[in-house]
């Protein structure tokens, strides 16, 4: 593996789903960049034994963590506990861009 | 614990050594931001059963691991597997911004 990875380089939304990038994975995390274009989302889901962790790098949106939206914008941390339902979307205009964590992997690389 | 954190207001250097902000930490992972100001470093150091992952919010540096020295700047991101020596140094101008990911916790709060 690479050790060194540039997420500023991932730009770019995909017109029919949510753009997922993995930069590193370990059985301990894993590190996306996603870049959720305007009128898509991440539906509201669970990990029952994984935390979660989304930081904005670019664009605005919002994030769902139980029953409370947030709003976010570059820069913004949001932590989503395992077990609390949670998801993204972005109403636009422009692209959202996320660092996402989650620890540790839900489904391990080999 | 507040679920939304903002990373970007973390700014400003301490003149004694490498400031460190904790966002959010379970027993699965930490997240901090770090701010290293021009001329401090993070000492290289190991963690024998914690995976370790730098991202460049601003500023520029160079990120060592293992062997190998790597000079980063805003979007970069730097894997330190568990057990390779690691560490950050700042030669400025400008403060270094970094988000600090590490899992698992290797001091899980109680």
């Amino acid at each position: 593996m690479d050790v060194l990875k540039d997420a500023s380089a991932v730009v770019g939304a995909r017109p029919d789903k949510v753009r997922k990038e993995n930069l590193f994975e370990t059985a301990r995390f894993f590190l996306d960049v996603y870049v959720v274009g305007p009128g898509q989302a991440q539906t509201p889901h669970v990990h029952d034994g994984s935390d979660k962790v989304y930081v904005v790098l670019s664009g605005r949106g919002t994030v769902r963590v139980g029953a409370a939206a947030h709003d976010v914008r570059a820069g913004h941390a949001v932590f989503c506990p395992a077990g609390a339902e949670h998801g993204v979307e972005n109403a636009g205009p422009e692209d959202l861009r996320l660092l996402v964590y989650m620890a540790p992997h839900p489904k391990p690389p080999r």
